[in-house]
């Protein structure tokens, strides 16, 4: 793949995997995440940003403000003093005219380059795989024909761990700081005298001229971090910190001579004592540990070796999925950066990005069930600790805690559960998992209920210990089918709840007070609202779940469960059909919701997309509806920047329809575009085989083919984000909330499986492609089940569907499912369409 | 009184009753508080801060961004551009050099002025008495001899009413942001259209030249507040914000010839819509009430005319009590600064400084009880209010919840009560509102306990409703008694729940993981800690009350009161005299805190305050004892920067003391200087008759006479702080935590009434002055119970105290106490002492 579009602010390195970003003035800061474990950074293309271990929240290891003035402020600075001259190689926060910049966001690393009089200066951010830490590598160029002399300052605050009470409790916090300095290394052991028994480092491997703790001393305290009187003066302080603000800066100075280089890093740590002495002696820490670590990494190669083996974990792990497709969008969204974004979603949930403050929800039910979909291929068996991490949230009668700590993997008392789409989501990522894996086991798994009680046992193969006794996984499955049976309301459809998906319909909730939460506040008692994307979403789970038990052999349970499907279908055909697409709901009075009698919000997208994935309008009397129900999309939502929520906007507040009329028309769920449902429409068209319009809707949304408007546009054009504005907002087409968004897992889906076609099955990989009828082919490799297949699609008769012919390891095999061979062999695989 | 001692930074105007900042760069961001009913800004001496209505939390109107870099950015900016020379009266955020600057904090106003190339800019900030609004009223001035056109744009950011949604929720916040600019006038909407029915409008008396409502258009998406694009391009944008961040900047442009002069005015109002229509039409606010503001303040004379009459009610109230004194830091306090700071500690309680962020605790049942000491005789009747608010949080068995929101009066259930010293400040609040008033009705109030509910009858005299057949204002006085006497430990002395006034001494709450809770984490189920400052202070509370029922003839109850007297203060003279001082308490397992028997924390300085205030170690037996542990305080506590709260220093964690020893040593309850505490020495100093030592400690701690050290210092000179770093801090002697802290209310009680011998009693104004032997006299103006006292306290002797004659009105009386004559008339008072 080539190197084509290109913005003002940059261009796609395919080969590398890489987004170079060519200016520091982007639109909006473009971020990119560090760390694939347990340590996570955030890091900006001006190296804004900071770093977590674990939780967001509770261990903030420094410290960003959101929503500062300018956006992105503070992060993982280095000052350069170029004989009096003071710049950063990443613009900010000095921003010098003059310097020279290029931003590479890669997978896992970020790496920074600024040039400035001859002098370059080029750093490798990233956290090495498996470990608590990050490394700033830095090489200094002196490009120049004359020796020179530079200094260079780095610079990065310190949290207090948890990120409320560091931002909130000031009159506390303003008093507690504390580090020690001892070699090159500041440790900062805010609390580390009483209850923690963890601490920061920030170390150099190459000896320092100098250093500064407070940030009062190399900051000031009216000076802001582009005019911090350090480097400006060009000698630390030696400041040792007490109270107010600790940081950490360590000063070298070099003597380069023309054409000279010097490497090094910088190394930021997070350490647990463990049961090592917390002191050696009073008020001085034990810090044998902390310098273990700088030790390591100042081992010649050390860290270059930690760079490559970065590399080669997300080789491995993005061969897993590779295609070649006519369209170079769709192609490097799959082969990199929508892998990428899974990933993300996957560890961070909704926790950190520049929109999600990391202080906030912890994992969501209905989230990260989604967020599994595009990532159970990945990591099969981080996917299979999670399924039943989220099962175990679920309590006894079906409902679920909406919201979970990922550190406790407690649920959420404050926000509770009965939002009545959550448990179905559950059956979408368990057969998933199975799907990828054959791993039925996990069926069985001892999961139980959050609000039972249970003997604890021994601990399983994946170092979590097993309940005794406790309900399974598929026990799971049952109460979660069997409870939207049971919660229905007067038209026999499921009732809605708090919320189903779209937390912004609440349809039993009627707040009237400013600050109130909309989906709890004023439950109405006893009321009967209803949901037809529930209805149409467990349409799409009940098949599943009745595959599944087929593929057990267990053929009643089957039947059963499709006696359920048949019933839901009947019923959403006979009280949901709105006379050209299915109507969203009823409301708490019975009356409808997205449906041509209402004088706003007639058409939703949601029950469109979900109805007809769940096989609605697709058979008998009904046959036609799911395509006309796509074709009221068509005609009243989609615009070339995606498809609208609803129609027409909301101008009021709906008491009776809560926060989706609280947002101004145009945004969010008033009739924004909300890209995570787009792409339900996407499948629905492939499953109604038209390849050319699931490819055009879905290149609305596609973040790389946004290069081209990316003033309006203004997010990262490398990953999805949650919404654009529609057409009844000003800023139409605008994107927000990029990163973590269930957009990447379904875009993922839709995508891989619903263009490409490639869709793992119980009982092996089916290939099923939806493509545009001008695409002659395309090439896909994919990993399944220990085995490798490569696979090449043509299509000579220009077709959008249907496989002809299927010749696997050069024999032609019948139907289109490759059987899983499970060999650790590679396989060729040729479909021809037609 | 003159202006004397001058720092480098500034002086105190004491004829003015201002703070003159003669330079921008102070140590640390120096504060002044903006309005007096219910609208309230902070604002500092750069023009730095922001403004809510009645509640930091829910009603906050403009943004502020808490310990940024620098420390404060973002405020109630003008940028001037001077024919491309861009610069700020307030210095920041340009910090243009060449700027002349003088910041005047005066009572409820703040005057900044600036010049730069002969163009001057004054602006006075401040809130018209009983509006919800603050003006900016500007003048500008062209002092140089040629014509000059400059344009002035304004800038403030709007904040979305919740402070917390708004820092942390940004995947809403940053979509939903709306306005409407109409006139002169930008109309913050954001949320109008649904739940809100209050909008926040930012006008110009003057007409614009143009405006900017989008954060991004005025100050761009990578600049910072010190290179906005707008004022720097010289031409606003009339941008209209669509979510991110809304701002209103408004444009003038000047031509003034040499010596002209201009003057208009910028309104930020909080409007609440009411009964009217909230919509003009779709989407269009009907902004009538906005309008009918602009215009009340547009009115030539209106903005000058409210100007007088702030100024006026400031003079009314602190006319209530001025003194003239041979120290000059002493009278500047009592007489403005103080008092000053006593209203801002009723309004704020601890919610919104420059280190309470105002989204954490409410009012502080403790907190609020003693900040009434110092503000009772300024609005009685408004202090009555807080009393019976304050006691309506009480429960029927006689804990308190510790905190209640202003908004709700109702208990934090978060936080919840067992602080086991709080019902009893209740009774000095009580005693000191009647002994301000000689209003027993107060007594009478139904007020109820939190956990009984109550039929609620018409309005009283005061608006608020009043309960139908609640227990009395008496009755809970009589409970907080009786409930100390029944919560006692195995030494008869009271238990100490979660905490006593020393939030940090946490004897029952062992806890061990961050981020718990120091009070509530981990109870010690049945503990039996005791606290001897809640024995002392019981001691005096019981005293007062006894000497309430004295007052209302009820000796039997006066005599049941005192037998609780004298069985505790036996009880402390045999349990807690530790051989040279009181110890201060007993932990969970028996054994003594504060003692010498501990290796570090052996002697407290609280329990020394209270028992001898409670009329320990002065009587019988006894007697000795209370100079001596004073003498110990000195000796072991007492530094030229105040008292520290213990010695030695807790160096390491104690889990059975709990947060006082998380603190590094020096700072906070870690023996730091916490000021607060440092007063009941003072008074206590002064009932040992050692007027001397009472006023040496007094200046160890008083901010006027920090000038000297204000570098040193670093907090505004001219207000209390809660903290000066102690002597085992590197930092010896540096304050923090000022504005809100009980050390207000406390230090004008121990300077009026314990030095000055200024004391309200139930039966009139008693005159018992403890002054260094060296002063010759002082005088006071008092008004009590409506008369006006003229004082002259002579000290022809030069004794510290023991009045010899008090001669009123012309003639001899006996005693000290002088009558209250209630009859609006002034009266002179000759008190002769020897």
């Amino acid at each position: 793949m080539s190197i084509q579009e290109k913005s003002d602010y940059g261009f796609f390195d395919d080969k590398n995997r890489e987004y170079v970003i060519t200016r520091p003035d982007t639109p909006l800061p473009w971020l990119n995440y560090l760390g694939q474990d347990d340590y996570f950074g955030l890091c900006t293309n001006t190296a804004g940003g900071y770093t977590f271990w674990k939780d967001a929240k509770l261990r903030r290891l420094t410290r960003y403000r959101y929503n500062n003035v300018p956006y992105d402020l503070g992060g993982r600075y280095l000052y350069i003093n170029d004989n009096g001259s003071v710049w950063n190689p990443g613009w900010k926060p000095v921003k010098a005219s003059d310097v020279s910049y290029e931003c590479r966001h890669g997978m896992g690393y970020s790496r920074i380059t600024g040039e400035k009089d001859g002098l370059e200066v080029e750093t490798t951010y990233f956290v090495p795989v498996k470990e608590n830490l990050e490394i700033w590598k830095v090489k200094v160029t002196n490009n120049s024909n004359v020796r020179k002399s530079p200094s260079i300052f780095s610079y990065q605050e310190f949290a207090f761990f948890d990120a409320a009470n560091d931002m909130n409790n000031l009159q506390r916090t303003l008093s507690i700081g504390e580090v020690e300095v001892e070699g090159n290394a500041v440790y900062h052991k805010t609390e580390y005298r009483e209850r923690r028994d963890h601490y920061t480092l920030f170390a150099s491997t190459r000896d320092i001229a100098g250093f500064d703790t407070s940030r009062d001393a190399f900051v000031g305290v009216h000076e802001g971090l582009h005019e911090a009187k350090v480097p400006f003066s060009g000698k630390c302080t030696n400041s040792k910190v007490f109270g107010w603000n600790p940081i950490a800066s360590l000063q070298h100075d070099f003597d380069l001579s023309p054409g000279e280089s010097v490497e090094y890093s910088y190394i930021l740590a997070y350490v647990e004592q463990g049961d090592e002495p917390k002191f050696d002696s009073p008020m001085v820490m034990n810090k044998s540990k902390g310098k273990a670590i700088i030790e390591k990494w100042s081992k010649p190669g050390a860290v270059d070796e930690a760079i490559k083996t970065l590399a080669n974990t997300w080789d491995d792990l993005l061969n897993k999925f590779q295609v070649d497709t006519p369209n170079e969008h769709a192609s490097r969204m799959v082969n990199v950066w929508n892998q990428y974004q899974c990933m993300a979603t996957f560890n961070m949930s909704r926790s950190a990005s520049m929109f999600e403050v990391g202080i906030g929800r912890g994992m969501g039910f209905r989230d990260s069930n989604q967020d599994l979909l595009g990532f159970i291929h990945l990591v099969p068996s981080k996917g299979r600790r999670r399924i039943l991490d989220i099962a175990a949230t679920q309590l006894s009668d079906g409902t679920c805690f909406h919201q979970y700590q990922p550190l406790t993997k407690e649920g959420n008392a404050e926000i509770g559960g009965d939002f009545y789409d959550d448990h179905l989501w559950l059956v979408l990522s368990t057969a998933a998992y199975i799907k990828e894996t054959g791993d039925l086991t996990i069926l069985d798994e001892p999961v139980g209920y959050a609000d039972k009680e249970y003997k604890i046992g021994e601990l399983g193969e994946d170092g979590e210990p097993r309940k005794i006794n406790a309900e399974t996984l598929l026990h799971h499955l049952e109460t979660s089918i069997s409870y939207t049976m049971k919660k229905r309301g007067p038209n026999g459809l499921p009732l809605i709840g708090h919320a189903d998906w779209n937390d912004c319909l609440n349809l039993n909730c009627f707040s009237t007070e400013p600050n109130e939460s909309f989906q709890l506040a004023g439950d109405v008692d006893g009321s009967k609202a209803e949901s037809v994307q529930i209805a149409g979403l467990f349409l799409y789970a009940a098949k599943e779940f009745a595959d599944l038990y087929s593929f057990m052999k267990r053929d009643e349970d089957a039947k059963r469960i499709m006696a359920d499907y048949n019933e839901m279908l009947e019923t959403v055909e006979t009280k949901a059909w709105d006379g050209q697409w299915y109507t969203r709901a009823f409301d708490a009075a019975g009356n409808p919701v997205g449906s041509k009698d209402n004088e706003e919000g007639k058409i939703y997208i949601e029950s469109q997309g979900w109805c007809v994935l769940g096989g609605a309008g697709a058979t008998g009397k009904y046959a036609g509806r799911a395509k006309e129900a796509l074709e009221s999309v068509h005609q009243h939502l989609y615009t070339k920047n995606g498809i609208v929520l609803q129609q027409p906007a909301y101008s009021t507040y709906n008491l009776n329809l809560g926060e989706v009329t609280s947002y101004p028309p145009g945004v969010k769920e008033n009739a924004g575009i909300f890209c995570h449902n787009n792409t339900w429409i996407h499948l629905a068209w492939c499953l109604m085989g038209d390849g050319d319009r699931a490819l055009e809707y879905y290149l609305s949304i596609c973040p790389s083919a946004k290069q081209n408007q990316i003033e309006t546009y203004r997010s990262e054009p490398y990953v999805y984000a949650q919404m654009l504005a529609g057409k009844d907002a000003s800023c139409f087409g605008e994107a927000k909330n990029s990163w973590l968004t269930g957009t990447a897992a379904w875009t993922f889906v839709s995508v891989s499986q619903g263009i490409l076609g490639v869709k793992p099955q119980y009982d092996g990989l089916k290939i099923e492609p939806c493509i545009p009828g001008s695409w002659d082919g395309f090439s896909v490799q994919r990993e399944f089940r220990d085995a490798t297949y490569q696979i090449k699609v043509e299509n000579p008769n220009g077709v959008c569907t249907g496989v002809k012919k299927l010749v696997v390891d050069g024999n032609e095999i019948p139907g289109d499912v490759i059987p899983a061979f499970a060999d650790k062999k590679e396989h060729s695989v040729v479909v021809t369409l037609g």
